[in-house]
């Protein structure tokens, strides 16, 4: 495997580990601690991070041209959901996963596709 | 089209609205609304049912020979999710399509595959 | 219902029969037929295209604030879509349903969100 | 964290590995192969495969109570598609991944729910 292969594959773990920590913290952790964890805004941008970063591994695992663009997308979700969960507090899990999803789908999203 | 198909082409449509509605009033009426609309086990339920709805016309759109399989689990978490919606009230439309859906998928789960 | 909601549930359908289409050629019409229809390219945007729409949908469905961005992304794989299946031929329902999705998907991408 | 818990933990992954696995090979190696590998019948089982791990692994991380079902209906899946690609040849990450999953799966539909 060459280098690019191998940053691929390694973004693809990040999105998925993010996609499962976001999604199984707001169906856990947020909707049985209830009051802000299920406060729309905070509800919604954890379960918008969850289907991006399900859908940024679907399309780098089919080698999409359109992959980079995808994964642009997820780093802003991730940034602002990593954002939203250090103010709410309680949340470290899911701040460590977005952030470090985010730092991956910004450099797979700033490379030249091949 | 022969009577088979047609019936799976209902049968799909009725997933992908059934999905639509129990994923959209859950994330904007129930997370707008809150106190037992937010309770874990109904919202849960609301998603699992938007989530099996979308793998069941995923599976009729590939004619995977599982298709009826995925309908039957399907029609029974769509009888369970309107029962829930019907008992918490205030969400007829969610009881409309699942009941519908519901009737659909098991229709669809009793034929023998080709 | 606004014109603003409206719209948005006109996108939301037009994104779900995208998917439907996309999808459900691929896996029955494209691997029936073989040849340039199972071409890696050419599989790749339909299937692309179909999850790229499940997931714009999944965005207005929850009225996220990123619906916007998802929908510019759909419109520019969908035109893809429909001038790879244009020049292959024999795809006319594809064509025709990834040029009204892209329509719908750019005019809600250039609208003012909320 | 409980027994049942890490049992848990350790289906999703496994979940999440086999989607991965089946999607990524069906979509580069397979399309590249050609031949048998676009065959419909085996084409359809692994995307069938990956598309129940990915909603095993999601009824598992939101703790839905019909998880049990689903992962019974995706070991049945994984095994079909283990003994296709096992058949077909040239599989091998696929078949590991496929078996491997579906055991977890099935251990996990004979458990007790909590």
């Amino acid at each position: 495997m060459d280098a690019r292969t191998l940053k691929m594959q390694d973004c693809i773990d990040d999105c998925l580990r993010c996609y499962a920590t976001c999604f199984g913290m707001a169906m856990t952790h947020c909707l049985e601690a209830g009051g802000e964890h299920v406060a729309a805004p905070h509800f919604r941008i954890m379960i918008a991070c969850a289907e991006i970063c399900r859908t940024a591994a679907h399309f780098m695992l089919m080698r999409s041209a359109h992959a980079g663009h995808v994964c642009r997308e997820c780093a802003e979700i991730c940034e602002q959901c990593a954002a939203d969960c250090e103010k709410l507090g309680d949340m470290d899990d899911c701040v460590a996963q977005c952030l470090r999803c985010a730092r991956s789908c910004r450099a797979m999203a700033d490379q030249p596709s091949a």
